[in-house]
């Protein structure tokens, strides 16, 4: 990677409003960054840098950015990139139909290149969103969303979706023991992780408890502590899941106490949803510093609402996830942030008697996009805020324009007014992965007409057929 | 408004994916609509279209649409217009806050070029989210506001904030007598009442119970009748008002039944939001044919959970809206959707314990802001449907991008995944007010630099300050 930062000039973008995320907080009315090789190498007021590094950059490196925004890139900590060629296929239908007649019969006939093509749509609509890192949730072909990650510039923790029980599970995944899933998961560790300049990282998956034996539960949480990686993992989900697991597993609550039990409950956790849990699981949460992924509009649809205000107030780390295109439909992290704000300040209505305004304030809501995501998936020492060493992933917010003006609070109208098309322009790893609305690593166009025809393809042979919802002529 | 139709040659729009929200729910798969003037002459498939008309129409009338969707124009059936120069004025703050130190002050401070450019620049933003018609919730100055509307050649319903009584008014609002109240809006009426090619009618205003005395309510329900124009009214926003209007005016519940009794119900009534109402009062509604506006982000964030489905299944009229800019900040009917439908999934988990993902499915969405929001403006004769004879409001989407694809599930996909940029152009009463993502008839920028300029001034000299977020160098 040392030699990325020879080759090329150092990058100084000037003249922008910068929000930097850091830890005091700090936000350069004109601010100005400088990139050298992918990382950041100065941050401060546009006079100074300018002064100090203009004169080692390239005429064409020193860039105007005329009063737009510079924010850490996002982090979507749960979303299913191999489902992205799926979205449409279970809207409007019960939980039942959802799993046992969309989703599973999709997944299960799922090649290497429907994940890799699937992925590439997916992250296309990650960086117009603002996403420069994701976790992925777990999905069918990790070498393929590897290929897919490493074209389109991002960066990733790459889970594959771990199963070794449970029932009405298609015929060609029931078979998967144990040791084949913490083989195969090795051996992905093995091949994948810290590739494409460092952007690729390979966590351990557990689907959900229900798909879990104690045996694949204990195994990879010695595994993932062993390669000092991430377990990333549904909890939580459904009041099914709970009751279920205090049936067969004989404890007084749901999954989050069984995990407790266990010893799964550490820092390396990040557990999606976390919809139905308790007071005391929000504290055995806390305690052990496991991280959760608030998916609103999933969680609106089809789960329930999370008690996102009291685990903040615990001090767990929460972050934010679009989840998977069946679930939500709109992978955007810059709705999942208007949304989680509107939701949790909804959900006080019910708790209390009325809503509550002031819960999820914008600051709030930001934090748990870049630094939260960053700590989510245990990479905050590089990512998550513009700060001096850090790795440069960042984007370009333009807000002069309809959908945001005119900007009375330049802070909250990032959570409450941007829109996808307010961003112009995305870097990772010191790369502009998007400029100008444009992709610049893969062409849009031809993804989308691939994908197109691969989604068809796929639903063809998992005999996935849609009801049609009014009178075609 | 005769003579536009021989002026011009037929428009032909052909090779669409049409949704026509008529009756009989139909789609034309390759459908054709042929313009007259400012109505719709011919529906129907393309090939016969095309084969009965394209010989009476000029060359460049013939528009092939590529397959993209056509649609019926949607209705906002309750923003404040005046407020957008007010977006971000008082985002996460309680409710107190918001009313008394931020909007009363903002808009008892307002000009009538601040409500013009406030509706200039809200009407850019609804016409890029689709909509053709709106019914304005009650502003400040109706005669800047139709200067507007007649301008960006959209279709309203324009009303006056109208209160005879309150505490906590600004000075200069106290004095409203009932007398003034209606002979103000009696005015208006006279001089706006469907000018602009007939696409301005001009509605009567009551703010809310909390601000209108009886004398006020019954005057307003005798004049509206007789002038055959409606009432726009917020209704059972928040717990406090129905405990005070139990308080004072002896009743067992809250507004709804108050206006029950005093015979306010009546099919011309546009109830907005509606959240706090029972069982008894949903029927009350039902039964009177009162109409309602549900506004999905407001209600979330400020007032609570509507229940929505419950007055759907009673029969109910209910639409969608915006609300104002403080109260929401994205006025986009097409985010209002996916919100109505996910919030109404999610209420169920309070209800049911569970949510229910089939609750408000796509095609009740796409009626509510479509023939529903027609009905609630009482326009349906006219608009809220593709149908021969009707007036040629509709907007063409483009669903070929990586927010929509695959598209597995067309008319879904329009509530669930569609953005304010999937929508190419728009087209009211027969005339494009948006091309090609192109504003036609006033100019995007220059709207932009004089609101922000103008709601800066109304700010400073209404002495509203806010507070910083974070720690600005």
């Amino acid at each position: 990677m040392g030699n990325v930062e020879e080759a090329r000039s150092p990058l100084i973008l000037h003249n922008a409003f910068v929000v930097t995320m850091d830890p005091d907080s700090r936000v350069f009315r004109d601010g100005a960054l400088v990139v050298v090789g992918d990382r950041i190498q100065a941050l401060g007021p546009s006079a100074q840098i300018l002064r100090d590094f203009s004169h080692l950059a390239a005429a064409d490196s020193i860039v105007d950015l005329r009063s737009r925004f510079l924010l850490p890139g996002f982090v979507n900590t749960h979303v299913h990139t191999s489902q992205q060629l799926a979205r449409g296929i279970a809207d409007d239908v019960d939980l039942r139909t959802w799993l046992h007649e969309r989703i599973w019969p999709y997944e299960s006939h799922m090649t290497e290149e429907d994940s890799y093509l699937s992925t590439l749509l997916c992250g296309i609509e990650l960086i117009h969103s603002g996403v420069t890192c994701f976790a992925e949730a777990g999905g069918q072909h990790v070498t393929g969303m590897a290929r897919a990650v490493k074209e389109l510039g991002l960066r990733a923790c790459l889970t594959q979706s771990t199963m070794d029980t449970g029932d009405g599970l298609p015929e060609n995944w029931s078979a998967s023991s144990t040791d084949d899933c913490i083989q195969s998961q090795k051996e992905l560790y093995k091949k994948h992780h810290n590739t494409a300049d460092g952007r690729i990282r390979v966590w351990f998956g557990l689907r959900q408890i229900m798909n879990a034996t104690d045996q694949l539960l204990l195994k990879t949480r010695d595994v993932a502590e062993e390669l000092k990686t991430g377990i990333h993992m549904h909890v939580a989900e459904i009041p099914y899941e709970n009751q279920l697991v205090m049936n067969t597993r004989k404890i007084n609550h749901g999954t989050v106490t069984y995990l407790e039990k266990i010893g799964l409950l550490r820092s390396n956790l990040l557990a999606a949803h976390s919809v139905w849990i308790n007071e005391e699981e929000i504290k055995f949460f806390s305690k052990a510093g496991v991280k959760v992924s608030h998916c609103p509009a999933a969680a609106m649809c089809m789960l329930g609402f999370a008690p996102v205000k009291e685990m903040l107030e615990a001090g767990i780390c929460v972050s934010l996830g679009t989840d998977g295109a069946p679930s939500n439909n709109r992978m955007s992290i810059v709705d999942e942030m208007y949304l989680a704000s509107l939701i949790n300040k909804g959900r006080e209505a019910y708790m209390n008697g009325q809503t509550n305004p002031t819960a999820l304030p914008a600051v709030t809501i930001l934090e748990m996009v870049t630094i939260n995501g960053a700590k989510s998936v245990l990479w905050d020492n590089e990512i998550g805020s513009l700060e001096v060493g850090k790795k440069a992933d960042m984007i370009v917010v333009n807000p002069f324009s309809w959908t945001m003006v005119p900007l009375h609070d330049r802070i909250s109208s990032l959570v409450y007014c941007m829109r996808t098309e307010n961003i112009d322009s995305v870097m990772c790893n010191g790369q502009w992965i998007m400029k100008d609305h444009k992709i610049l690593n893969v062409n849009e166009e031809e993804v989308t007409s691939l994908a197109m025809q691969a989604s068809d393809d796929l639903l063809r042979r998992a005999g996935i057929y849609l009801p049609k919802r009014m009178n075609y002529l």
